[in-house]
């Protein structure tokens, strides 16, 4: 079977570099920090100049490939997943990190054909890792493979979440309740990168045993869940059930074991989807 | 005047690095997960081994110097800081991560002569950072010199802090309840190295304004603490007062506009202190 996407892939991996260099040399420079849903909801002018180097040198590559880009759609495109090839951005993953220098920031650069993913590469560009999974294929961190943790006891597990941007009261309720039920299990910790990116690929690399959020939008979590599920774990709904990567919640997990665990521990509450326009 | 102490620290240096390649090493070995004051309060036969390491090493070159190890104190040694030159030693500061590869993990070792910091040797020994400080001349990260930031404006923060290992539900409440109060102030957000002593070196960094802890000990703090006031920033009890570095609490900052905004914020409690069995 000839590998139709591979070109894409590898474009993907060249790009994601190159923006990676982009975003580490700004860091060197005033970071002029604007804000979008709410006060601490951030974006800077490299997160828009990231976008449009990769949304330009893709389309010269790849002319009739569709983008949902976080920019794009903070700048009013639609954010609308079609059966045609589509890349989805994520130019600085951790824009928060990136304001403060906290060396988790990622570049990410999701692939769906026909609603489905067909490849994801995460540059970690302050570790220098580059993560990538294609769909079938395995996932890797800087070409060494990567597999999820094989623990099975909750007890035993470091779990991955985020406070997010949101400081409506009843959200912050939910996610304080969810914490703490699930610190009080007890676990082993808490950890969060302060990138869902960065996150879920903590989970395909085993470091973290799962990472749940509510709140993430498509372009955070495009990428790395395809990371994850290519490492050999699973991606599900909060309240179980399928993922939805436009619902904005998510959990993967190394096995179902820890999934249902959490799944039960987690108050679940529904933000508006990213696609909420284009379904009404 | 002749520095008395810079061998001293050269040798710090050098052990660290030393100690560090073990624990890189071991990170591929089987790890064997014992518990000590709770079931999530974590150690290894590498940290043991470890600090036997710091501890020979440091004793053939000065033998008349005393210690204050995790893992003797542990054992049952006393933990005790007299005026003699003390050597205060944490050979694995984020043993949790080192359980799940989770990439902070740091060697931490200061050095008190008449109770006073003179210096303190902070390495990350999966980022390779060597942080060090030395009182009075300036705090570093591989050389290169290291301030805190200027922010003023809690709003525009990011505070570290962790949920320790105590699973105590009077310590886990207050706990949540500071947290909640301090990122409802709203804050850009929250982080935790799962490590005190890269938690201190990322306030002396200035990728966060400050980080507070109730539940760390003195050997967690002994290093990381003079980098932060040697990279300008400031340390204080969480009730605000001076800090003590065996009382189990910490609050490192910025500068005080930050502190004092959080100290109002902080619901503080007193565990036990380490040296409660010298004291009484």
């Amino acid at each position: 079977m000839v590998d139709i996407w591979q070109n894409a892939m590898d474009h993907a991996v060249t790009i994601a570099r190159r923006a990676g260099e982009v975003v580490r040399e700004a860091l060197h420079e005033d970071r002029k920090v604007m804000t979008k849903s709410s006060s601490v909801d951030l974006v800077t002018q490299t997160d828009q100049k990231v976008e449009q180097l990769i949304i330009q040198s893709v389309k010269e590559k790849f002319p009739t490939h569709r983008f949902i880009g976080e920019e794009s759609v903070a700048a009013g495109e639609v954010c609308e997943l079609t059966d045609s090839p589509t890349w989805i951005i994520d130019p600085i993953d951790g824009t928060t990190n990136f304001v403060h220098t906290f060396p988790f920031v990622a570049v990410s650069i999701g692939f769906s054909v026909n609603k489905q993913s067909e490849f994801g590469v995460v540059y970690s560009c302050l570790e220098d890792k580059m993560f990538t999974a294609r769909r079938g294929r395995g996932a890797f961190c800087n070409d060494q493979p990567l597999s999820v943790s094989d623990q099975e006891d909750i007890k035993q597990s470091v779990i991955a979440t985020e406070f997010g941007s949101s400081r409506d009261p009843e959200a912050v309720n939910n996610i304080f309740t969810s914490l703490r039920n699930i610190v009080s299990l007890p676990i082993h910790g808490v950890r969060g990168a302060g990138s869902a990116a960065i996150n879920l690929c903590l989970v395909a690399s085993g470091c973290v045993e799962a990472y749940y959020e509510i709140g993430i939008h498509v372009w955070d979590i495009a990428a790395g869940s395809l990371i994850v599920t290519e490492a050999g774990g699973i991606l599900l709904d909060v309240e179980g059930g399928p993922v939805d990567l436009m619902s904005r919640r998510i959990l993967a997990a190394n096995n179902t074991t820890i999934a249902d665990r959490l799944i039960r521990e987690i108050q679940s509450f529904s933000p508006p989807r990213d696609d909420e326009e284009v379904t009404q």
